[in-house]
């Protein structure tokens, strides 16, 4: 594969919950990223994430390194994710919308990193002092801090998202014809006139009022076809009576 | 609060993990959405989510229906996440980066309502009759089916993205001088000089290389102090011997 994507390492520091290592895994293969590696995880976390029932190839293909230096070795650009707002940081800081657009294009080109620091204490200062620059998914300053799993995905997402994606429908929606939409209208008109809903001396402006609103309707050809069998076997009812 | 975010319902229908009921109103509070409702839960996990250490204020009041039609009953419109791509749905469907531009549209103005299915089986034919149109992460064809927690996660971050958000610098970073660009050129020939790295016969080219070299660095002014603290220090220790 020599997709971009295969240029992108997750990095997961020192994790320690392996619901969070296997949340990251399943993340990273629904957006296409398959090089899951772990700086010194909890052991029995990462032992119970791989075991687990359905547990991916990505978690069973993922590499251990005993430094984040190590992990690294091979990328040419080092992004770390932080809750934090820019207070004291010695990185510059970019939110993910405009971090996730240079990765990708650094992506085009060569390898690159993203580091996500443990659940309990992020990145620490020796973490991030191997990152070229850092990323903040842009939280509430009330409720900064993401679950782990879904600091990956809303990531990853941000990376494989087209902003130019189109909308896509089920089949071609033809619309109803005007020869429809009339034939609707006088079915409708008759109807209420039975039932009594319509007073005959305004019957006339009654026929416009619903031959528009039967037009405001954005009717398909389809479901113009069932509305016109439906007051058919009304109309039938009606004049039973 | 009369912000855009507040006119958002996001509905869980028959959620049975009471971690993703928590994951889904942890990304709501991390995104700044306060409404969660859900339909059906199993009783349980909501019970287990509510009472879990930390829970939040979101899932404290978090509300309970016994159908989608009344979760829904106060919205304008009803979105519903699927990770279906199209076959045999009777629904618009629409990817992520699209529909989320059409929901934020119409939250500017009135309330709608955001559905998630069940972990096992997701949207039933039933939940979906109560849907405008669907909405769909984009996942890779292999692997479509999202955790529920991350899916929450990943479709709150679209609606909250800004795509004009600026990089910020922890501090405005000064690019050094060329004064000190130059103090550190003619340090560092010394002490090449010294050590014996530079061939005295070439030393004029070695001095116009080393210019170059420093010049392409991107010094900030202070990095360049940093710098000219060490090799003085270098130089003093060469000149000794």
């Amino acid at each position: 594969m020599s997709d971009w994507r295969d240029r992108l390492r997750v990095v997961l520091v020192a994790p320690r919950n392996p619901l969070n290592i296997g949340a990251a895994a399943r993340a990273m293969s629904n957006f296409g990223f398959f090089h899951l590696r772990l700086v010194n995880p909890y052991e029995v976390a990462f032992h119970e994430a791989r075991s687990a029932v359905g547990a991916s190839a990505i978690l069973q293909a993922a590499r251990e390194y005993p430094s984040v230096a190590e992990a690294v070795a091979d990328c040419s650009l080092v992004a770390g994710a932080t809750a934090l707002t820019g207070r004291g940081l010695q990185h510059p800081l970019r939110r993910l919308e405009y971090g996730g657009r240079m990765l990708r294009k650094h992506l085009a080109e060569a390898p690159a990193a993203l580091l996500f620091g443990s659940e309990k204490f992020g990145l620490s200062n020796e973490d991030l002092s191997h990152c070229h620059w850092l990323v903040r998914i842009p939280t509430r300053q009330e409720h900064g801090s993401m679950n782990l799993g879904q600091a990956v995905a809303v990531a990853l997402y941000e990376l494989i998202r087209d902003p130019r994606a189109p909308q896509t429908h089920p089949k071609p929606q033809r619309a109803a014809t005007v020869d429809q939409a009339e034939r609707l209208t006088k079915l409708l008109l008759e109807a209420l006139e039975l039932s009594g809903y319509v007073n005959p001396r305004t019957s006339a402006s009654t026929a416009q009022k619903l031959r528009r609103m039967v037009r405001r309707q954005a009717l398909t050809g389809r479901d113009a076809d069932v509305w016109l069998g439906m007051f058919r076997q009304l109309l039938w009812k009606l004049r039973q009576q």
